[in-house]
């Protein structure tokens, strides 16, 4: 699909040249990795969750990130409020919610977060994406789900039922707004064995999602950025702790030039 | 001890076949490092403090790990929820008491969490282990060891009386249940440069004690199979930057035949 | 000036030989980034937070480190709370005011820890610092600074008016405690590609404030050695993912001697 491929080198170099804010509510174990990426990748991150600051900081942003990653209760008024916030301002939020559908507390809070802001992009894999559903939801389970196709056309229903776009990421990553599907083939086996990949894909969405206003190019450009980053890494690290370093590294030295060569996007 | 060199190979050899998912509740320092180190080696970890999810995600975990460093009252109390629900269900738990005796919060909480659960292994040094004697212990303070072999007659009382095993990590690392005594001498200097190797060995005796039930053999094999990823790192790192990304390449890339013939374990 | 470049060797063989215990209570962003380089410089890292332990931790160490980045209600407490002991206890505190000016809450934050505590150094880009003015400041805002002597006229008036010693770094550091001034250039253009450089920076004052008594010389000497460090990096390393790993190494393989020569130190 030429058109999305020119998309994703146009979203990088505008990346680069804006250097947008992005502010990150998210869990511990990823904030150094994520804010490293971001920097690599051309982004200003920030990390700030204290529920007396985030409306102040996320009114200067380009972007929000929610992670519901080491959640608390406190963590979720705190995403709830600079959600609102966002969604008044007309800012992008990016949702990952990670580990949802494993402890009612993670469903929960991610569900809250859907009712009470406006997403304009959730990113998951199959399980937790499907955990999102309502309860009256016209789409089953994941063990109901058994070809590509089938994937695809539950993903479609749910997201014009949650009224965002999704980025079921795996092995191939499946973005649609209800209408639109796509299919990004971007990655390395080796992105599963370092902590925060996906949350860090989450991350460069939303970067992305500050200097392109659809959802679905926004998403499909990131992931294809992000996965050709760990392929041009897998060239030369053959294990997780070098792999991550030289994922870093690629964030950084990919050019849009090559992004457009390498990326593998699919449209219907 | 050839037994235990086999039963290294084969705890490393089950640990990627079966993936556990490790249970950590653990300092803001290490998460990203334990939680790396823990992919690497092959094990499936999970980080979640939040009194309100503890026993949801402890009950899906084939261990769990705790850790007192960057500690508050809440955190406590995390842990000895997630410990009294891993104790009821059988699901080992290991405690490193970061910096106890250093600190009355941090003496007092590994005391509260050893009172409250059950324990199977407790991993730290010298100072930290001893700091965990009741007022009538038998055994005496850090200043009252000057042998190795008082070293081991104090560690095998003291294990007694917690009614767990103990690993006593230093160039030499001791083990005991209070009965059998096992000695690992696998690691390297440059482990001491880089934060929180000590609770990343300790997560790695956590997801050896997934896959083997018995705190010493676990914890011996955990150690060397750790000790000896730092041996390879060091081969080709001469500083802690570098040698920490290899330790993950490491603990990544070793076979379970690289670990039998090269884990340093003796037993009495 | 040769008198600081002896000053630089001999406080970091200090730091070395003394290993003094730094107390942190900094963000999460940046923690295992600050303990991993002030081990590979020579100190030892502790990170504590807990407003009942911080005063227990801090009559250990040599230095305090308080940085607000990541900042909620609670842990401004634990700052002041920690601040007092070691005012009280003659103990060096380096405050790292990131984000003033951005937010009320870190503004106010910055203030208030300032106004109750006994300062030696403050560590800032030129918009955090001139943040900090009170409102009958003698000084002016960012927007009238238009030289590099203006700078440093301002500094000296704001060093003066806050009584601590500042340190505005960027691709020249200046450092001023109202009287004497001294220019720091030493650094590399990927140090702003690594999240927490500042942060890190301001670590590695509190290392050497533990060693050198004199605010100047110590914060001096310290982003010396820590922009040496960069530059090290930056011969083998293009990208920010191998820099920041390099920098840790160039930390810990430093000599004394090559600090001494490397140093780019200027007073007045």
């Amino acid at each position: 699909m030429a058109t999305l491929s020119e998309k994703a080198a146009e979203n990088l170099a505008l990346l680069r040249e804006k250097k947008p804010l992005i502010h990150n509510i998210t869990n511990y174990v990823v904030m150094n990795y994520t804010a490293n990426a971001l920097l690599a990748m051309g982004a200003s991150p920030v990390m700030a969750h204290a529920q007396n600051e985030v409306e102040d900081m996320v009114s200067f942003a380009g972007a929000l990130v929610l992670n519901i990653g080491t959640l608390t209760d406190d963590w979720i008024a705190s995403m709830v409020k600079a959600g609102i916030k966002a969604s008044a301002l007309g800012t992008p939020i990016i949702l990952d919610p990670v580990g949802s559908g494993a402890t009612p507390l993670r469903t929960n809070a991610a569900k809250q977060i859907i009712d009470q802001t406006k997403i304009s992009v959730i990113r998951g894999n199959a399980s937790e994406i499907l955990s999102l559903r309502h309860d009256d939801s016209k789409t089953k389970g994941v063990d109901s789900v058994h070809s590509v196709d089938e994937a695809a056309d539950t993903a479609k229903i749910l997201a014009e039922e949650l009224q965002t776009a999704l980025a079921i990421t795996g092995p191939v990553d499946l973005i649609t707004d209800g209408q639109q599907v796509v299919r990004v083939s971007n990655g390395h086996p080796l992105m599963g064995y370092v902590t925060g990949t996906g949350c860090t894909a989450t991350a460069a969405i939303g970067a992305f999602l500050a200097v392109d206003s659809d959802p679905v190019s926004a998403t499909a450009t990131a992931l294809a950025f992000f996965g050709l980053a760990g392929e041009v890494a897998g060239q030369t690290a053959a294990a997780p702790g070098s792999f991550m370093i030289q994922m870093l590294d690629a964030l950084y030295t990919l050019t849009p030039e090559a992004l457009r060569e390498g990326c593998k996007i699919e449209g219907e």
